[in-house]
């Protein structure tokens, strides 16, 4: 089943906000068999949301729209919805109540642009937002055709997004299955990968598919398979993972569609491992992306971000002699770090980076996105340290996140070293 | 001058990877008074790209495609392009001199999927990627419309963006000319500063807009005009940040386009101060939205991660007297984790978080999103500290990022105080 989604916003357009709207509905459809078609975003502009209107419907029975809906005067949606499907404004009694509920609980006092969030077409069915004051609206055309409104913070749309959705399916009830896999490959670049399974892909059946998503130093493999039997689909997906997971061997991370972080902070967590981080060119980046995983307390003790030489020997006990004799972005300073992480936080498995993150900095020598990056880890009273200089290309941000995913892997590696 | 562009690739459709590019575009070309018209994001389908260069180029002179440019082979763009522009593929000795490059450098060695990369259409002519081994391609229709493919790698198209842009203009000249400002105002939400500008907005001329981005904590607005008196509406957008910047008084935090980061960043390099923090909640973030602007070593000393209780004692000195009466997630907690920033990294202005970041862990005392925030500072040998309780809403992720930005607003106005 295709559905068609619009982003409507200026804010999108002039480059100011990034949309993960789309990227949150795809993912919530996907697991269904149900698939974007495409996306069209436009502006605060009733003739082009009038025009992308009639595309979308063009293409999908079911579209959702996301954005375009704020209390500034800007927003102009809900005026050309009703050029489109009809109907006037009335201030609807449950809306108006979420919002004066919503506005409490945030310690807000009512005004007269928050209220009107209340007022609906006559022409919609709304559906409660119960995390925000913009009202969910469901249209349908005289042909069946249905559009839903979803508000543009995207909190309140990854919220809203499985009830929404649920109407959808029970609406437009579809006979295909659809089934999934998604496995993390790591030391392989895209091409030799793409290069080692060439002959296995081509002897694909046509009811399953291939696609690659390359990260810095991560592919995620996702294979996809419909068909109108179920049981069938989800056993020709699994036995195509499986003969993947035979052909790349070690080089498999995970065979679920989990970040490098989750998958740690699971292996970490199983074994019974607690971790540490001592950053200098990721600058707390490692220890930020494993934070954000809910219950990330149970196994992240802490860390350090050790930026300056200064804090490399307060905090973690760095050899003033090793910075001086090799510097900073060095092999044994990193060792010493990830040690040093372990003693002064007690946790039993760290990592540590310390690199040239560019755009200045470096040398020849030491050019922009060399990171030196080691992983330390105690077991049985024995503290082994494992280490390596990588080379990263593109901007400042890109070698951060490239040397983070790496010292996740790396420690991930360390871990499951017998 | 309206460009289109058109995002291409499954993986953004299944919502796998987000797009940035069209946001990347819109901020190169939007000071040159271009604009986004719409964006058009389809699969890796012939059909679908060639009906989305129709519509593009039904609105627009100028049209941007990004992604399906990569070397496996669901990436069908070139032959597309070929039914659209005519043509053939050759191997274009210059690109293939440039891939040989890149895969030197990366110290990888050429196989056939890379080489493939220097095959491009006759119909087009070549813009070298500097940065990577997808070729940009400008074609133009008889009609003198032109289509530019580049990269779906965000640092490729961000890099050479710049270039193609300027070939754009050069192509397309413009008698209009475009200014706008920026204002980041802070202790106002979006509808109260909207409901306190609305008379002062309501008389604004028609060659100025002004436009709302909220964020947490934080709001964007932006002024724009346009109008072909180059000086007058560049003194026109002037005069008009200065009548906003009298109506917010202290809650303007900066005057241009910077971050909360970037903005400290500047006023404590320009002060003489150095950064630490203390982290518990927000697990690294703040020091990695600090680390993440280039220059950050000069000014960022270091920090801890103190996600533990035991690592706020260790490393930060924070009471176990105070962790046991009063817990973590405590105005004296955050102010002593404030202070031994501070102590432990021999830096000069720090901030501290501890709070209940969820989905998990909250109570009615301690509700999810209660976070304490603290910030200290030494100057002429006096510490000071201020701290403060906020109740933020939504995901864990958002909590961490309202957090964030607070703490930098927070460690901003006591850095300003006299």
């Amino acid at each position: 089943m295709n559905l068609s989604v619009i982003v409507i916003g200026d804010e999108i357009l002039l480059g100011q906000v990034i949309d993960t709207n789309t990227s949150a509905i795809a993912r919530t459809i996907g697991p269904a068999g149900w698939r974007v078609a495409d996306v069209q975003t436009v502006g605060d502009d009733a003739d082009a949301i009038l025009t992308a209107i009639d595309r979308a419907f063009a293409t999908s029975d079911a579209v959702i729209t996301t954005g375009g809906l704020g209390p500034t005067k800007d927003d102009i949606t809900k005026q050309t919805l009703i050029r489109r499907f009809g109907g006037e404004l009335y201030e609807n009694a449950e809306v108006l109540e979420n919002v004066e509920r919503l506005v409490a609980r945030r310690k807000m006092k009512l005004n007269d642009l928050t209220r009107a969030q209340a007022m609906v077409p006559t022409s919609c069915r709304v559906i409660q937002n119960r995390v925000g004051t913009a009202p969910i609206m469901w249209f349908e055309t005289p042909e069946g055709k249905v559009l839903v409104t979803m508000p543009g913070v995207p909190f309140e749309t990854e919220t809203m997004l499985p009830e929404v959705f649920g109407l959808l399916q029970r609406r437009f009830p579809s006979p295909d299955h659809f089934a999934h896999a998604t496995l993390m490959v790591t030391d392989y670049t895209e091409s030799a990968l793409a290069e080692h399974l060439a002959s296995w892909e081509a002897a694909l059946p046509p009811h399953l598919h291939l696609a690659y998503l390359p990260q810095p130093r991560l592919i995620r493999l996702r294979i996809d398979g419909t068909h109108t039997d179920q049981a069938f689909i989800e056993a020709e997906v699994a036995r195509a993972a499986e003969e993947i997971k035979a052909l790349v061997g070690p080089a498999l991370l995970a065979d679920s569609d989990v970040t490098p972080a989750e998958n740690l902070l699971a292996e970490a967590r199983r074994e019974g491992f607690t971790i540490a981080t001592a950053e200098s060119c990721t600058g707390g980046n490692i220890a930020h992306t494993l934070t954000l995983i809910p219950g990330a307390s149970d196994v992240v003790a802490g860390g350090v971000v050790s930026y300056s030489n200064d804090v490399k020997m307060r905090l973690l006990g760095v050899d003033p002699a090793t910075l001086d004799t090799l510097g900073a972005v060095s092999i044994p300073v990193v060792e010493q770090m990830a040690r040093g992480a372990l003693a002064a936080t007690g946790a039993t498995l760290s990592m540590a980076t310390s690199g040239i993150a560019g755009p200045g900095g470096g040398t020849p020598e030491k050019p922009v996105g060399m990171v030196c990056i080691a992983a330390a880890i105690t077991r049985d009273g024995q503290t082994n340290v494992v280490s390596e200089t990588a080379y990263f290309t593109g901007s400042r941000s890109r070698v951060i996140a490239s040397a983070t995913t790496r010292a996740l892997i790396l420690a991930t590696q360390l871990l499951r070293r017998p």
